[in-house]
């Protein structure tokens, strides 16, 4: 097999940035990425094209059916899809997402040296934007695939950070805006939508293990918090008669944290921002995010009710005024529980010794989770468990572990009733 | 008397900004309401000179003394020393250091229209920069009548926000910075310092009262404190394993506030910033201000341990590292015993019933009680106490009792050997 540390590291040369790996929708960097994908998938026997959007699909047929019903070519036979983003966050990590291109592809090139064929089609898809870096979008391209232009629309008028409008920026890479709903996919030709992606997070990495079967996709809630209490001389206002927006926040924070370490899940109090802070005057308006995950709905929901009657007594008892508004709700996204078996029977066979976990971070799987049954095979981050980072890593061996265990999974792959 | 209110609103039309009051050291604004001081001085029978820093003094001298030993004109002649800033913060209030001049200029029109002299010459100070806006500088004017050239001469390179620097500022003003010696005054002269001043927090108003006598002017120390966990995502990083900095200083402003609370001191934290914030990511970095005031030295110290000792004890539990700096430290000024007696004995007469309260702010007689004693008396804040603010207002009945309490206190006034 291709080595996968360097395929991973010629792709991060292209890069939006000279200092740094950032590869946004459809730059001059992403276009080459693409196109170097593409070579790669037709080195290993795949078929190329390039959708509506961008995302970049290779197809390894189907076996010609033993019934003959279906030719190797067949339109109609079954899709296995496997794919991941090839888009990055600023300054980000060489594994994020494109580890769930590269190591389908080198599975399909195995496959393709070896002469097999497989009783259903591959297609290894190369999302184009996941992280949406460059028009604050999120699933942009495996939203397409599933909604087509209903997706696609409510974007075309928006501008990046240089003042480029995402329908010109198409234009300029030979994208047609009118029609992207020619990206659309036909579902029922979905067998199941398969993810490998590295962890980026550090429970493989204090389990000792280098693989994981994703259990669920966490469902997860963002909220915009606003604090208001009585701003005032620092040194002048009593303690008792004060209304601190920043004390009545800390302890807010510290409720977040209680809460989803006693429930289950997580949450995270990112941003804080003072309003006119300055070291001698008492905040009167502060301003925080909190974003709370679990690997089920039930479970955030009960963290999100905790942590929402924590502020509001919070609020009562130092005498502050609240605003909270939501920005962001996903419900968790299950993966199917056979493709979970067949993923560590795999595994095993490959000879890792997987666990089960969550998912705390969102992946294209949450999109087609919507369509057909999806399953994710994680691999272990190194540094820490550091990702959306120029540190996050992997090692050749976890990398090439990963390859055997794909490859045993789709040599073994049966749908429930197949 | 003429009316205090319609003066402080006059003098504060002279203003840097069109859209609020902010008047700053030279600026034209601020040489217009120097003007306008000396003019009511003169007025008030005063004799007026502006120093080598731009501070409005106006004279009022003693009476022949009894023996005549001295002359009404004797430059021999003990001096109560009394004043304020006319300088202001940005946006500030039309109050604050301005009452301290108008106050004791109407007192001494009062003596003036009824030829009345005393034993003792009255000097009225209109410092010029006290706030230090334009220059970031603080006390830069008392400390001049102080300290001379020496407060000065670290500043004469500093440049303001429009790019001036300092000794161009003084030069346009018609003031030499060869020269700022020449503002220093002989302290054996002064038989004591008093500054009114609007209190700038709700004790009186809290009390009902509405004088107040100051008894020290707080001890206290700023501190800028970094805090450095572990970045990560917020989905994907398990809350046992996490370095969350934010979390940690969350605890450590809740340390703050509850270690000034049961001290007896205030403590305030005006600024936290978390680095590259956002919502998704743990905070990694977090810096933030501590301010810790008490009305003496040793309560603000005992503070300061508490508090240090906490932010060690959540940093060594929460496996996160500290960095702390001192970036302020003033010693408490304690008000002369003799004087407190003498200015609550006036405002007895004058028909208020005071309070005694320390000063959590700080003031010019910080600078003078280096050289002489000082008292304070303060007056109610309107608006629920807050100051530094366009919203900071004093009643016409609170600013008249003032003036009669202060008048009491300059005729009553007798040194403790006297």
């Amino acid at each position: 097999m291709d080595d996968l540390i360097s395929r991973a590291e010629a792709l991060a040369r292209h890069s939006d940035s000279a200092e740094h790996y950032t590869r946004t929708y459809l730059t001059p960097a992403h276009q080459a990425a693409a196109r170097q994908l593409g070579d790669w998938m037709r080195e290993a026997g795949m078929e190329v094209r390039v959708d509506a959007v961008g995302n970049v699909i290779g197809r390894y047929d189907a076996a010609s059916s033993p019934r003959g019903a279906q030719s190797p070519q067949s339109p109609g036979a079954q899709v296995l899809l496997m794919g991941s983003h090839f888009d990055s966050v600023r300054n980000g990590g060489k594994y994020d997402g494109v580890l769930g291109v590269l190591v389908p592809i080198a599975c399909v090139a195995e496959l393709n040296r070896r002469g097999e064929r497989l009783p259903f089609a591959l297609e290894v898809v190369g999302f184009a934007d996941e992280e949406g870096a460059r028009y604050q979008t999120s699933f942009l391209a495996s939203k397409a695939m599933i909604h087509g232009a209903e997706a696609m629309r409510p974007l075309l008028e928006r501008v990046d950070a240089q003042g480029v409008r995402f329908d010109d920026a198409m234009r300029a890479a030979g994208l047609d805006p009118a029609r992207t709903d020619e990206a659309r996919i036909d579902p029922a030709r979905l067998a199941a939508y398969v993810e490998v992606h590295i962890e980026q997070g550090p429970v493989l990495l204090n389990a000792g293990r280098p693989l994981g079967v994703v259990t669920s996709i966490a469902s997860g809630g963002r909220h915009l918090v606003r604090v208001f209490g009585e701003a005032g001389h620092a040194g002048t206002v009593p303690m008792g008669v004060r209304r601190d927006a920043m004390a009545a926040v800390a302890e807010m924070v510290l409720a977040v944290e209680a809460r989803a370490t006693a429930l289950g899940g997580v949450g995270t109090v990112g941003l804080v921002n003072v309003k006119d802070g300055t070291g001698n005057v008492i905040p009167g308006e502060v301003e925080f995010t909190i974003d709370m995950r679990a690997g089920d709905d039930a479970t955030r929901a009960a963290i999100e009710d905790a942590v929402r009657a924590d502020i509001e007594a919070i609020a009562r008892r130092r005498g502050v005024r609240v605003e909270s508004s939501r920005r962001h709700d996903v419900s968790a996204a299950p993966c199917a529980g056979w493709i979970q078996d067949q993923l560590e029977a795999a595994a095993r066979r490959a000879g890792a010794d997987p666990i089960r976990l969550p998912s705390g971070a969102g992946h294209d799987a949450m999109v087609f989770a919507e369509v057909t049954d999806v399953g994710m095979l994680f691999v272990r981050c190194g540094a820490g468990g550091v990702s959306h980072n120029p540190a996050e890593t992997i090692t050749a061996g976890d990398g090439a572990l990963a390859e055997r265990a794909l490859l045993e999974f789709l040599r073994g792959f049966r749908t429930p009733g197949g």
